[in-house]
């Protein structure tokens, strides 16, 4: 699984603000990253331009614009789409997710205290608190402006704990952890079942996707 | 591969009004349509919202935001991606892709004629000419209100003609076509080693993404 570190907090209480300054932080570090917004109203739609937005209207289920520079993409869904199926589908070529929302999803977070309620207190998953002041015990607690070393805790807590393994399973949306020697396994007879075929040269990445039906 | 059809044709040719009438009508008739629009020159990007607009201002390689109801991602690119690889990692649960654009690409293609200049007379994926009037032999015209006769050719001779295979293979983000007898040795094989795993169930879907480096 990519590394993921949340950040969660109530509205207006600097959420989006951090993560600007962690993504320009993390990025001249050379990291590369990815955001996952969360938002539990629905949100307003007003590109990716007009023939798109055109498209869409008359009941494309998902339209795409593709350009030299950049990619954009809108789905309509009869279901939320959850965090795992997300990263799996549409994340790749990044070292980093930062997520804004998901409170309650089990990956590491940080929080943006907004002075009067620790929403986290519980939370095992909790890396530090982002606060002017705060008093709670046994929780490390960073000032808005130290990016640098909330940056660092990432890298240490996040980044370096989650390294990138070769092969990912996915079974029906869901990411199945493989032990180690099971993994070695699948990616040594995946080799060889593409060793097998004619010109494809060198594999690099593989992606194999089954459908098994009844 | 997924069924794609493509619509092309020179600017303001009534390929956006095209493209709407045919998802209207497909989608009466049950289908699930995704559109992919190639815009050479770059798209200006206002979405998806605030937050996600400061994301990306910030540095963000990829910026996703997730709601009950839509999904929607802008993706910043070094390479444009081509056709293959955008239906390769964002196409899903459709049963037909229109393009827009994508005039060179060899899938099969309906030219909207602007009147003027016959951009598709030598491809021998030109499945219709959509045009008022039209003088040229030996191709199916439609007038642009023939609505129900272009999808009842696109249901003849793309969806039909293209069932979706039960595996895919990609390699280095290429689809990997594979004879018949070959995909269902790797599919026999892969169901044997996701069998061997506990507590993973029914397969269903399985995705597998391996990374073969040096």
């Amino acid at each position: 699984m990519i590394p993921v570190v949340g950040v969660a907090g109530k509205k207006n209480s600097g959420k989006t603000t951090l993560i600007e300054k962690l993504v320009k932080e993390l990025r001249n570090r050379g990291y590369r990253i990815a955001t996952v917004k969360h938002d539990v109203h629905g949100f307003e739609i007003d590109i990716p331009g007009k023939d798109t937005y055109r498209h869409r209207e008359a009941g494309a289920r998902l339209t795409i614009i593709s350009s030299p520079d950049k990619v954009a993409l809108v789905e309509m869904r009869e279901k939320e789409m959850d965090l795992e199926e997300i990263l799996e589908r549409f994340v790749e070529d990044v070292d980093l997710v930062i997520t804004e929302g998901y409170k309650s999803h089990p990956i590491p977070k940080i929080e943006v205290y907004d002075g009067k309620e620790f929403l986290l207190k519980d939370d095992e998953n909790l890396l530090c608190v982002v606060a002017e002041r705060f008093d709670e015990m046994n929780v490390k607690v960073y000032s808005p402006d130290d990016t640098e070393k909330i940056a660092d805790l990432i890298e240490e807590e996040v980044i370096k704990k989650n390294p990138v393994p070769n092969l990912w399973l996915f079974i029906n949306d869901r990411h199945v952890p493989l032990k180690d020697f099971i993994r070695t396994m699948f990616y040594e007879i995946i080799r060889g079942m593409i060793k097998s075929l004619k010109k494809v040269g060198k594999p690099g990445k593989v992606v194999i996707k089954v459908w098994y039906g009844e």
